[in-house]
């Protein structure tokens, strides 16, 4: 298999199925753009007509409530129509392949495939297949990658923090499991961050070989001394059950951040979290709504990368509509 | 627990999720704007854009064809967006609270949330939560409250009888389990009606201290003999079961609206049923569909209560935004 | 039961329940008001006003990626209000009667039903008792009719083949309990064509007299030679077993269309299928990918016939309300 490439034969962003790869370039492009759209949230949201006419079909075969809806949020916002796809699952109980599916949906005139699965490799399938003017953006793919929750982190330490140089960041929790960690490593490795730390008991850390370049705790009062940043992961039961920690008090008591362990990161860290959040098994309720927390700032944070990322990859195909 | 305050500082409506305690000014000024928005069926509907830009977040965790489609329609046609979220529930599923995911979409740029659920005090907790600029809209809550219902019930009588002062309502069927009963209760005890009467097996009525206005029937005939407006409500299988008429049939024999019985009431008595009907259980086919129904107007008035509901609420939020 | 009257009083269509009985001229002013919406995909889609403030209700109570996804962007981009009520089945669940949901939703203003069932009856059911007003569409009923597919396989055959009177045309697979075979029958036996053949095994033929000018063959060797048009159906796993061919491979050895049996076909013969495919079970992947196969473009095609129908019955609404 050749190597993804996500920019088109011009050298402008395509798809985005992973930041792995990616210079800073393209990713702090990004980052600007999604600035313009971030609006406190008691103003009226931001809103165009860039993507009038466009179609956008959100295909989500995990439940996601926040994602779905950010995306949503965003394509509307832009003026997109978009079409809301649970229902690929039916194609594929009367078994259609996903790719029938999707050439059906582009045959309508469909734009972006915006697409959430617990299969590794979809996207990849979907984006290999397409037509040259239709977009694949991954809304999460399996374990391995959620390249816009990775921009969002970015875009919220970049607003809090100013830049990334000097940053000590510490992922802590399911990192083996986590596509968030995966696209978070990737993005910081790339920006250039002071230290990236990952900090996890033993049996949720992932393999040797990955994420080369952080520095690996096995104790969260360790890796999250003096930190910058401390970004949680929500963590599965049957992962406490591998990790040997199958209650959620014991785990709270060893890997919950609590404003105690917090104490221990920088006067100014913060503190994020992808959501949902268990609270008091990862994260005290005290810290998520505390003053250090960044949580919902993501959210909103969401909806604007979102969005700049459909005017990225759809300017595109604005632009090569023009000689038609 | 702090009574609810369902008004802004500045005394603006600014949450509906109970008809009580509300006076008869914000109720008739409710009215009153929701008659600008109805039109004749055969005619296009109201429409406007005094929600562009803003968005309605519809929540049901019930199922609702109705409510849900009249909300959702009632904002579109005012130009907002609007996110159907069954998906609240997978959220849930994960295990996050409801308060997460209320703060999630609020992060988004929510300005509204419209709620139904089955579990009494939900939209009082999140209308204890939402930031300042935004509004929380009961869709149904348990077997409390179901304001917009009142609303649309007060319109409709208010359309067929001119006002409200002469008239005898008599409310029929399982009043013990209803939010229709209970919010029609409070409006029309607020806005002062003849007599309101409550008639239903003994089984099926609120306790004694609930209701104190209202007279109390435990035979059909003589509830209705009489009244200007007989207000069906809907009976559920396991409630005949409590009354002890466990037969659908037996059930239509003692407590069904038949043409025989309508004959009791005034010539000129209105029948209302709030939906989904049972036919031939809690009332005849004939007389639903007869000269005297109104359940079809109830529909349509249900959408303009909406629309001027969220222009009541909103237009308060966009002047809010005026000096930022 | 009166035949159905698909037509108002002033003689304009009105609803599209089935094609049976519809003269060419309706028909084919259809097929040309689509031809003005079909774009390449390549291109922005055709999109306009002329549904603006018209609401169409999207009532599937069998799921259908295509079919609902199709009319949903046909009613987005003429600037319709979509509903789509998969929840119409909560309502039955609670034990409301079709035609108690319809009447609600008319009474929001809903002025055209798409409606697919797999219940006969239910499209003309609900259009006996729709105000004059409001409109009814198919979108597959039962094994009976599936009128916009038949539409949209004359215009995919128009656009490749210029007039229909000199064809062969071969519908090929499980006609007895095909909608779409019945839809083809009615609009290619109207349209006139110069044979019509379907080719099946003896268990999957309808009976006897239904079909009437159709050639029957039961070979697929036969049935195709020298066809212009091949047009494949879907085959479910228990219609196999009816016809005694239980296992896939058995049944595409024997019924599949291959790139050999495509050959006794004309050169320049094209390949249809209504989607979803079955490849490699009625249809071998690489005819389905091939140059003779116009799959997508009946897609593409799907989206322009709706939009040209709810144009053709809701102009006539448009007209209707002028003198109001």
């Amino acid at each position: 298999m050749s190597p993804l490439n996500q920019f088109d034969p011009e050298g402008h962003l395509r798809h985005l199925i992973t930041l792995e790869g990616l210079s800073p370039d393209p990713i702090l492009a990004l980052l600007d753009r999604a600035q313009h759209h971030v609006r406190p949230i008691h103003q009226a949201p931001s809103t165009g007509k860039s993507l009038a006419g466009l179609t956008v079909a959100n295909i989500f075969t995990e439940p996601s409530t926040r994602t779905r809806a950010s995306f949503e949020l965003a394509a509307r916002r832009l003026g997109a129509d978009v079409l809301n796809l649970e229902i690929m699952l039916s194609s594929r109980a009367k078994g259609e392949t996903v790719l029938d599916t999707i050439h059906t949906l582009q045959a309508m005139s469909t734009d972006v495939f915006v697409i959430r699965d617990a299969e590794p490799g979809v996207c990849r399938l979907v984006a290999d297949h397409v037509a040259a003017h239709v977009s694949v953006l991954s809304a999460g793919e399996a374990h391995l990658s959620h390249p816009t929750q990775g921009l969002l982190d970015a875009l919220t330490i970049r607003q809090k923090k100013g830049s990334f140089h000097q940053l000590t960041l510490a992922i802590v929790g399911d990192i083996r499991h986590s596509r968030v960690a995966r696209s978070a490593y990737q993005i910081f490795s790339t920006l250039g961050v002071g230290e990236l730390r990952i900090v996890a008991p033993d049996a949720l850390m992932p393999e040797a070989h990955e994420m080369p370049i952080a520095r690996r705790f096995d104790s969260i009062e360790a890796g999250i001394a003096q930190a910058d940043v401390v970004m949680m992961l929500r963590i599965q039961k049957e992962r406490m059950v591998q990790a040997a920690i199958p209650e959620a008090d014991d785990y709270f008591n060893r890997w919950g951040l609590t404003a105690k362990r917090l104490a221990l990161a920088k006067k100014d860290a913060i503190v994020m979290h992808p959501g949902p959040m268990n609270r008091e098994v990862e994260i005290a309720s005290d810290v998520a709504d505390g003053p250090q927390s960044v949580i919902r700032q993501q959210v909103t944070n969401g909806v604007a990368v979102r969005m700049a990322l459909l005017e990225t990859v759809m300017h595109h195909r604005a632009r090569r509509q023009t000689p038609t």
